[in-house]
């Protein structure tokens, strides 16, 4: 174990260290170490899928389970979506450099707030060889370097793509030294450990594995553990909009974790709108579960306390009927997971009272939670979607994965000259941002 | 124990229900609360000054340091001064509601992100019962609720702090409750395992302290447990400017955490630049420490290699004679807590250089470190400054404990219009920030 910490903070060193180099490069350079990265991808093709199919063979004689050997199939189509990708990330506005605050604090002095990479992200991934591919690009796009782990199950798929980036960094201005691979299990452990020399967990994969991640390390980490998202339809709500609003939440893709695992229901409109939703749902292969209220109206099976708290990643969905917008608010805030939670309603005072009460990272009106995610909202890419109070909040793109610094220009300023009597004032004065 | 964790979660929970309510105030209610504080606290001073007496008596017959006491006593005019400080932080913009991005994603589907309140904050200091009073009116100011953990030794008068808040309070919009206060020791340790309740620690002591409290919770913590700050002295340094940056950058207010501990110096320059600064630090009364080269040139105790890494916090200096630039700026990457590192030189090139490749929070050309602060930057009011790599960082105002939720209006969409053939195109236009 000692060994192993040590080679791997010797990696980490070696990372910093190209990381280090590779914060000042410009935009134009780290685009075409992009380019030349897709390009090596594509060269290397064959050598790639011959070794995902090598992962696959041995992944089927241990039965690995059908969801997460659709994620580590790597066909001709994906991996050139995955190559796609990489350019499409070149083609992002650069994240490092923007002045965030550019302020004369006196005569001489002046402040500027500008964004810099974070340092070196760790991302910790179960299968989906193609997240090498995403994260690399999006690492150098920020500056950052990386570490990645992958599952034990794509071991050879991932080599071969880090030795295509390799090879395809290596003659370009940025060092290969910047993306690093790790392949065993132990590894992410001593991964977790390393808070000096890491400085952002990134996990891809169930929540489960997420929340062991977060439980395992101090390291900040970007992701959430849960998806409990709600669709509220309100007494004023217009069945138009609640019915589709309702089938899209819920099915346009049940994995999601922006998919509703809780439907409710205005008491006064329920009896009208419970029956219309449960023929819509059933129509699109949806097991309803109700309280005593819903079951009253339509006929579905019972839903206990543990319903409210449970993600279902599936064709399953929770229905309770409340007495008011207050008592949808409370359920909301109770055993929602802060991700994002929607309104139906034609009453703009609810939709407010709605928007500003309910305590997530999305409170939507009239339209479907599945737009809560970083392409949907323009950011290009996205990163993560995070859960937790502090920002980055919600679907976070290219700008969570950098930070800032604070630089001050003076000509020999002290701060005694602005201390005890006949002290100099500040000027404070906020300049444009070039 | 459980006794104790279940009567501080009840309080957790009075808190966080108050600061629901607390969240969606107008700026002008918020506003009128911290005026009425103001006069509550104005119209309790007698009593305020009674009980910081009783403290400060029970202090002595304790021996506690004279650092401790002089942070534990009140008097008229530091109590007047933070009751202004209350009113000034009245005046701030309110950090809540701000649109920090407004974008069409499509025909009337329109996203914004506003600033919000973080929920509750937990926060812990040692003696200074003034803090009580800056810390309530941030958190009033920023939409928080608060609880607050005062030192042992300054029970009383954080109870008649507390009181007079209350008090003031109790007449406005504002819940009294959104203002709670611990006073056992025992209290600390279950605050810090309450990370369903509490959504930010922040810390006020000392660095043994802040590193205690990082070291034992899971709740992000707004605060710096180390400020190893540098000055380098380039070989083009201007000594006109050099000498007095050196001098205010360490004497200045040594105890603050933007003070230096360590001074280095381009050999090229050493010879001519390192006689005059110990002369002038030995008029302010530092004491100097020296690797073998400044030693040569100068005669003073010897430094080793843990006295880079030392926060003196006191009038003492550690000089290093660097070959390079780049000398430079791996020593304060290595041994930099990443606070505020300076350089003086007339050399453009050089001053670039440096403030791109040292990783902190802030990096001054030619001022003093001692501008590190919120209240030199234009914040206003500072809660603290953070070394930690993502924001916020460095001085933190008003603006590090609120957090943006994104509110997402539509007129019924649904992703499917979105996806697969036929698929909509998102417009994904940015519309002005009123």
């Amino acid at each position: 174990m000692t060994t192993l910490t040590e080679s791997l903070a010797e990696i980490a060193q070696r990372t910093r260290q190209a990381a280090q180099g590779l914060a000042p490069q410009t935009a134009a350079a780290k685009n075409a170490a992009l380019e030349a990265m897709a390009q090596a991808l594509e060269a290397a093709a064959p050598d790639i899928l011959a070794a995902n199919q090598r992962d696959c063979a041995l992944a089927q004689e241990q039965g690995i389970p059908s969801a997460l050997f659709a994620r580590l199939k790597l066909s001709q189509t994906k991996l050139e979506a995955a190559i796609a990708g990489v350019r499409s990330v070149a083609a992002l506005p650069d994240p490092v450099g923007t002045v965030q605050l550019h302020r004369q604090l006196d005569q001489g002095l002046v402040l500027k707030r500008i964004s810099a990479p974070l340092g070196v992200l760790g991302v910790i991934f179960e299968a989906r060889p193609d997240a090498v591919m995403q994260i690399a690009s999006l690492a150098i796009k920020s500056g950052n370097g990386v570490i990645l782990k992958g599952g034990q199950e794509a071991t050879h798929s991932c080599r071969a793509l880090v030795s295509a980036i390799h090879q395809g960094l290596g003659a370009t201005e940025i060092s290969p030294e910047v993306v690093a691979l790790l392949t065993s299990r132990e590894e992410t452990r001593a991964l977790l450990g390393m808070d000096q020399a890491v400085n952002l967990i990134i996990p891809r994969g169930s929540n489960s594995f997420v929340r062991f991640i977060q439980e395992n390390t101090r390291i900040p980490v970007l992701g959430h553990a849960d998806g409990i998202c709600h669709l509220y339809v309100d007494a004023a709500a217009d069945l138009e909009k609640a019915i589709p609003i309702t089938v899209d939440s819920k099915t346009q893709y049940p994995a999601a974790c922006n998919a509703i695992e809780t439907l409710l229901v205005h008491a006064a409109i329920a009896a009208q709108v419970l029956p219309q939703i449960h023929e819509a749902l059933q129509k699109a292969g949806v097991v309803l579960k109700g309280d005593a209220a819903t079951q009253a109206i339509i006929p579905v099976e019972s839903a206990t306390e543990e319903d409210w708290s449970t993600e279902y990643s599936d064709l399953i969905l929770a229905v309770r009927v409340v007495d008011s917008l207050e008592a949808a608010i409370a359920h909301i805030n109770t055993y929602g997971s802060g991700h994002t939670d929607a309104i139906v309603t034609e009453d703009r005072a609810a939709a407010t009272q709605f928007m500003n009460q309910v305590d997530a990272a999305g409170v939507f009106h009239n339209c479907s939670t599945r737009f809560a995610d970083g392409f949907r909202y323009g950011f290009g890419a996205e990163v993560g979607i995070s859960t937790q109070r502090l920002p980055p909040r919600g679907p976070v793109g290219l700008e969570g994965i950098v930070t800032y610094k604070y630089q001050l220009e003076g000509q020999g300023q002290i701060v005694a000259s602005y201390s005890g009597e006949n002290a100099k004032a500040f000027l404070h004065q906020d300049l444009p941002i070039s």
